[in-house]
């Protein structure tokens, strides 16, 4: 197996056209057609394992994010299939032409995102592993070696990450064990989408109970009066025990957001999420010191472990939503993972959309075995869409993923849905 | 003219290549090529005018930025050509698609930029007058009606803002005077760039003092050595009267930009400029307070007015440096100058790369006029390189800005540089 090569990238303009359900509504995002700029990286090497990688975009512009990757191709042909992925990553990353782009935000961030994931799924493929064993396998020199500490050293520095992954080796073997027979926690955002019937998502809550849910999601923010309303009906179909999150995506100013939450204060919400704008770190601060004890919850749209670190030095976030394909992949993620730790905060990803369920288990996974060591306040979104697309698609059962046991970071889309589902330019 | 429409836009993909002399070398981009993603308006008013706008990058990824401009031109086809152009920002900014590549950062941000710009251009054309003397016209209301107070209300209200501009309305004309007989202050960067040889720097900066110039800048963050020596040389060239910034492009880490910065304080730099990452909100003001009486300057990486919101509001910055090309054009900036001008900060414009001095003379020369109403402790950058190629270059002389009276935004180029520097993919 050893030297082989990248030899091609295929690129894939990928759109569902979920916005004539609805699904996927919420007050920021009324309409969306959930898409992913998809890639295959192709290799020389005889086993015919390809890594697959993807942003996630809710439709218009996925035509230039599917270039951004297309983009990348020169600095991909060539590579070794089992390249450097911490050196990988800082090439991209730090590209001095590419990097006016962002810096490290927006489209070409993401684009290095979905590269850098299709490297980590065709690594986890030739080791015959799933990602998250895969990286739970891996010493604390080789995870720290993984991590780009720049910007990071006011915060943690890679003495102290090297310590906290150290602390976390004993134990490790017991942490996967319990996984695969115990899997990890899930909540569901399927019954609080915006645009569905009060009698829908009374049906939907009851039945997200009955199905073992400890926790469910309602978005908010269009409306005060139908919010109270909604979250009034959820509360009473799904009892005092059931955590109830809401999501406002980014819907309001400062002000706005906390006289909103307050508002709601009576249904007992577990967690407001995104409140305001994702850039917004004293604001999401200011919102956290006025609501507590319910608490705010953000990352989705936060675009790279800098301004995760300000979050958290500011306490602007009591849980971390990372997003499996909005920062520059697997290795930012870690990077994130271990500030967390360092700061006591517990990772809770965002999931949904295309495949990010597939992804974020992988990344909760290797945290639980090597990072945190705890599934404890700790749960992964789950929505219960486009998984039929997926070669590897997650399985959650009684209100827990179950652990995936596949080789690979499970991000392959199903052969059809790339040829059905292809956007062309013309589609308009 | 009334019923114009908009009917085509032209995308050019320009490239100079200035690596090969290395103008433009600093600590993080050793090899720059200065480009332009560049379009054209085109009407079908028989007057002929079109409105040119672009993002600057530095070489790489140029067809990608090129690429998301293109793909606005379906919201952009048979507008008006006088639209409404506070609607036409909200509408781009907050399409409920197009954000999720953001939000509001990257390289879709910087594509409806160029394209309000061009807009801007096209207004300012069909008005007769320059971007300045068009904007400065206009009345408080319809300043505080093309900003979008969205995330800002918690630090500047409209009504705030309107209080503002009317509290500036007396003496406008007086001060639009003044700028077409004094012009505006520059300060010059060209002698700082990091590959220069000490002997070309000392020449450099004695030119500069000569030519009238009370500020020049330079480079540093590659090596501490080299910069105590260059920094030496230059206050040695230039007298103590000059103020000599410095800019590290973001080469430091928190603990390692005040150490740095402590140790060049024996030549007595004005300001220091990008120190570290431009997401750091919170390692701005950690630097700002340890270095003071040396101040902070930041801006030209700052993706929005959120995030300006914040490095004002938490005194991460002493000079706000705006870029006209980051942001979402000419409609964000008027929202940034109002939140420096609450915050009683100087905004001192980044300027070089491509046509970009061309551009934020206009921005600066609003700001005195109708907003700040000073031009006390203000300067806009000048790089002397590219001018060549705009039809309607900058002149600078004695040091400051000769205020531009041809009717634009000075943002079009020479019909024959669209040519010539046209880059195809071919190039690689």
């Amino acid at each position: 197996m050893s030297g082989a090569r990248i030899t091609a990238i295929e690129t894939y303009d990928i759109r569902f056209p979920t916005s004539l359900q609805l699904d996927g509504s919420d007050a920021m995002n009324p309409d969306p057609d959930y898409s992913a700029a998809y890639l295959v990286l192709r290799t020389d090497d005889p086993d015919g394992h390809a890594g697959h990688g993807f942003a996630f975009t809710i439709g218009r512009g996925n035509d230039v994010q599917t270039a951004a990757i297309a983009a990348l191709t020169p600095y991909l042909i060539g590579r070794p299939a089992d390249a450097d992925l911490g050196e990988l990553w800082r090439e991209l990353v730090h590209d001095s032409q590419l990097r006016w782009l962002g810096p490290e935000k927006g489209v070409m961030h993401m684009a290095i995102g979905a590269v850098i994931n299709a490297f980590w799924d065709l690594a986890a493929k030739r080791a015959g592993l799933p990602l998250w064993q895969l990286l739970a396998r891996m010493s604390p020199e080789e995870i720290v070696h993984l991590v780009d500490f720049r910007y990071l050293s006011d915060a943690i520095t890679e003495a102290e990450a090297l310590a906290i992954l150290r602390e976390r080796s004993d134990g490790r073997r017991e942490r996967a064990a319990k996984l695969i027979t115990a899997g990890y926690p899930a909540y569901t955002t399927s019954p609080g989408w915006l645009g569905y019937s009060d009698d829908k998502l009374r049906r939907l809550c009851k039945e997200a109970v009955q199905q073992g849910f400890r926790q469910i999601k309602l978005k908010v923010g269009a409306d005060l009066d139908d919010d109270r309303r909604r979250l009034r009906i959820a509360r009473e179909a799904c009892g005092p025990d059931i955590r109830i999150a809401v999501d406002a995506n980014q819907r309001w100013d400062v002000p706005v957001a906390i006289e909103w939450i307050r508002a709601l204060a009576p249904w007992d919400p577990w967690w407001v999420e995104e409140p305001t704008s994702p850039d917004d770190i004293l604001g999401h601060a200011a919102i956290a010191r006025a609501i507590a004890p319910i608490k705010v919850a953000t990352g989705e749209h936060v675009p790279n472990r800098i301004v995760f670190k300000q979050l958290l030095q500011a306490r602007g976030l009591d849980y971390l939503q990372l997003d499996a394909a909005r920062v520059a992949g697997v290795n930012e993620n870690i990077a994130i993972l271990l500030l967390a730790a360092k700061f006591g905060v517990p990772v809770c990803p965002h999931a949904g959309g295309v495949g990010l369920c597939e992804l974020v288990q992988h990344l909760s996974m290797f945290d639980y075995v090597a990072v945190s060591g705890s599934m404890e306040d700790r749960i992964i979104e789950y929505v219960d869409h486009l998984h039929e697309h997926f070669v590897d698609p997650v399985t959650v059962r009684d209100g827990r993923y179950v652990t995936p046991t596949a080789p690979g970071f499970s991000s392959a889309m199903r052969a059809g849905t790339l040829t059905t589902f292809a956007h062309h330019s013309s589609d308009g």
